[in-house]
C-alpha cells in the first residue's frame, strides 16, 4: 500500500468527535437539539422555485455560462441595500461573493496566516473556523468571555502577551456556542485594540439579522476607519444553507487579494444560485422572511429557557440570548457530560458537548443547545426527558 | 492608510495579464477565440429549467438544508456510472463532489504540497492549476510535450534531477492549451515512473468526453493499481460552468483527507446545483446531449484549421486536436506576439499569447486559439481578418 506523503498542514487523524456527535444525534427518532439547522418548513421554496423559473427563461444561458470571480454585481449591490438597514454603508465594489462565509473565513486565513501566527478567538467559539485558521499553520488562543461578550480586559493582557497576533475572530451577534452578544463599548474598545497592536478584527455574523429582543448593536465595521475589520456574511440562516453563498466585505486593498484567492480556490461561486439569490432579493420581501423565522426562533427560544427552569437541576446556569440559535448551558460539575450524552442517545434527545468548542481550556460541564430546528412541543418533551437523565445522574 | 501583514503565500502584485486579456477580448464587437467558453447556445436551458422545478416540487426542504461534505451519494453514483462509459470503474466511495474541478486542485496541493515542494506539469500548461500549486509554495517544473503528449524521457530525466518531486500534473486529454492527448504508452510509463519516484500524479480531465475523431484512450487512473492517481473532472465543459460542479476520484485514503479539507473550505458544495445535476442525469440523456456539444466542436475545429491554412503564413506550426477546445499555434519567429494582440485588438479579433501558458521557458511565438465559444462563420470571418494582421507584420 502506498504510503501518502501529506502536507503538514492535514490533520494527522481523520477523528472528528463533532462530526461523529452529529451523526448520531441524526438518526430520525432522535429529537435533536446538537445541530446548527435553520427550520427548513420555513425555507421560501415557492418563491424560490418561481425565481428559478424566471432566471431560466430570461437568462439562462448567461446564468450557465463562466462569470466573475468577485461575483454578480446587481447581487452585491442588493446585499450592500441589505446591510444598510443592518447598520453598515458598504460600497459593491468592497464585496466579494463566496461560497458560503465558510470559504470567506478560508481565504481570509489563507491571505493572512503563516505557520506560526497567533489568531485569538472567544472562548468558546465557533470550532470550525479555528479548524481552518489552523490549516494555515495558525497557533489560537482564547479570551474570556461573559454576557457582554469578549472580555476586552483579558484581551489585552492577551495581546501583551502575544504583540505578533495576527487576527482577532469574534463572532459578535448571538454568538455560536454562547448565544451572547458583544457590547457596543467592547467593540468599540477591539477596534483601538486593533490600531494599538496592529491587528485584523475579522467580524463573523451569521446570526446578527435573527434578533428577536433587545437593540441592534451597531457592526464592528462599521466603527473602524483604519480598514482593519473584515465582515463576514451568510444567506445560510436567513434564507438556506443549502444554497452555499455568503460575502465578505472590507477594505478594497484586501478585498482585491480575497478576489485572486478565491479564483484560484473555486474560480467563482455557483452563477445559479448567486441569481437565484439576487432575482429573490429584488422580487421577494426578504425582511418580511427573516421576520418571520424572528418569531419563530423567538417562541422557540423561550420555551427551552422554560424548559430549562422547569426540568433542569436549580444550580445549571444558562445565557438567555436576544436572537440567533443556542443557548449555552453550565451543569452541576458533578455530571459527566459525555456519560449524559450517550445516555440521552439511548432516550431519542440529543446536544453538544461544550468541550470541543473550547480553543483552549475546556469546561467540561457545558453544553450547547440548538432552537431553532424544533417545534416548541419538541423542544419541551425533549428537554423534560434530558432533565429527567440528568436527575438519574445527578446524585 | 493600514499596511496589511499578508501571508507569505499571497501574491505581491495584483497584476493578472491573463485576466486582462479575456477583459479586452470580451468586448461585444471582438470575435473573440481568446477565452476557454464552451457554446452557450447549447446548454440545455429548458431540461435544466424543468428538473429545476421537479426539484423544488418534490424535495424543496431536503435541497435547501445543509448537506453532508463528500457530495450527493446519488450524484455520486450516477457519475461513477457515467465514468464508466469513460473507461474508469469506481465506487461512488472514492468520490468527492467538488465546487468544480478548480476546487479539486486546490484542494489537492492543500493536502500534498509544503512550502519548496516541487510540482512538475506539461510546457505549456494550464497556468491556474500551477496558481494553485505556487500559492501553497509549490515550487514549478515543466517538462516538454508533443503530439503524443508529455515526453516520459525527458520527464524521467527532471525526476532524476528532482527525486523529490511531489506531484506531477497533466491533463491529458485535449490539453489545455495544445489540444494533445497522451498516448496509451505514455500514460503507462507515466504511471511506472510514479512508482518509481513515489509521487501523485494529478489527472485533470475537463475535456475527455468531447473527443471527435481518433479512438478514446484509457483514463490513466484505470492504469493505476497502487493508488497513486487522483482524477479530477468536471460538468462545465459537457453541461454548464456556471453550475460550478466537479469531482475528483482517489484512492480512499486520499479521498479522507479531501473530504476534511474540502469541509474547512466550503462545508459542502451548493446542494441545489448537486441535485439539478443529479435529476438531469437520470431524467435525460447526458451522452446525447456531449454527443451534441462533440459534433458543433468538431466543425468549428475543422474550420479553423481550415482557415489556418488558408489565411494564415505557410511557415506557421499548429496542432491537430481529436476533441475539445483549443488549437495550439506557432507563428513565424519575427513575428511580435503582443504587438499583433494589440493590432488583433484594433481590427476587433482576439486570442490568447502563448508564454503566459508556459511554467518555464516561454516560446513566445505561440498562441491558443479557442473554437467552441464561436460559429464557423465567426471563426471564418475572425481567422482571415488575424491573417491579414499577421500578414502585415510579417514583413
Amino acid at each position: 500500500m502506498t504510503k501518502y506523503k501529506f502536507s503538514s498542514r492535514v490533520p494527522l487523524s481523520n477523528d472528528n468527535p463533532f462530526g461523529e456527535v452529529l451523526t448520531v444525534a441524526s438518526k430520525p427518532s432522535i429529537i435533536s437539539f446538537a445541530g446548527g439547522l435553520p427550520a427548513p418548513e420555513l425555507f421560501p421554496v415557492a418563491q424560490l422555485k418561481a425565481v428559478a423559473d424566471r432566471i431560466f427563461d430570461d437568462d439562462g444561458q448567461k446564468v450557465l455560462q463562466y462569470s466573475v470571480a468577485q461575483g454578480n454585481l446587481k447581487l452585491r449591490q442588493l446585499i450592500a441595500a441589505y446591510m444598510q438597514t443592518r447598520g453598515l454603508t458598504e460600497d459593491p465594489a468592497n464585496m466579494l461573493i463566496t461560497t458560503g462565509s465558510q470559504q470567506g473565513l478560508d481565504v481570509i486565513a489563507e491571505m493572512m496566516i503563516d505557520p506560526g501566527d497567533k489568531v485569538i478567538s472567544e472562548r468558546p467559539t465557533y470550532l470550525s473556523a479555528l479548524d481552518v485558521f489552523k490549516t494555515y499553520g495558525a497557533e489560537t488562543l482564547g479570551v474570556g468571555m461573559d454576557a457582554d461578550g469578549m472580555k476586552m480586559d483579558e484581551l489585552e493582557a492577551t495581546l501583551k502577551q502575544n504583540p505578533d497576533t495576527k487576527i482577532v475572530y469574534v463572532v459578535p451577534n448571538f454568538q455560536n456556542p454562547t448565544g451572547n452578544s458583544m457590547s457596543l463599548a467592547r467593540r468599540k474598545r477591539l477596534v483601538e485594540l486593533a490600531d494599538e497592536y496592529d491587528f485584523i478584527i475579522v467580524e463573523d455574523d451569521p446570526y446578527g439579522a435573527i434578533r428577536y429582543a433587545g437593540e441592534a448593536i451597531a457592526p464592528i465595521r462599521s466603527l473602524d476607519d483604519a480598514g482593519r475589520v473584515i465582515y463576514t456574511g451568510t444567506f445560510s440562516k436567513i434564507l438556506a444553507p443549502g444554497l452555499r453563498l455568503g460575502w465578505a466585505s472590507a477594505d478594497p486593498a484586501l478585498i482585491a487579494k480575497m478576489t485572486l484567492l478565491k479564483q484560484f480556490e473555486d474560480v467563482h461561486t455557483d452563477n445559479l444560485t448567486q441569481c437565484i439569490i439576487a432575482r429573490y432579493m429584488q422580487d421577494y420581501d426578504m425582511q418580511a422572511h427573516i421576520d418571520q423565522i424572528t418569531a419563530a426562533y423567538k417562541e422557540r427560544g423561550a420555551a427551552m429557557i422554560q424548559a430549562i427552569q422547569d426540568y433542569f437541576p436549580a444550580e445549571t446556569e444558562f445565557t438567555r440570548p436576544e436572537g440567533g440559535m443556542f443557548i449555552w448551558a453550565k451543569l452541576p460539575k458533578n455530571i459527566d457530560i459525555d456519560q449524559l450524552f450517550d445516555e440521552c442517545i439511548k432516550h431519542d434527545v440529543a446536544f453538544v458537548p461544550g468541550a470541543p468548542f473550547f480553543p483552549d481550556n475546556p469546561e467540561v460541564n457545558t453544553m450547547r443547545l440548538n432552537y431553532s430546528n424544533r417545534s416548541v412541543e419538541e423542544i419541551k418533551s425533549g428537554m423534560k426527558t434530558m432533565g429527567t437523565v440528568i436527575a438519574s445522574l445527578n446524585q
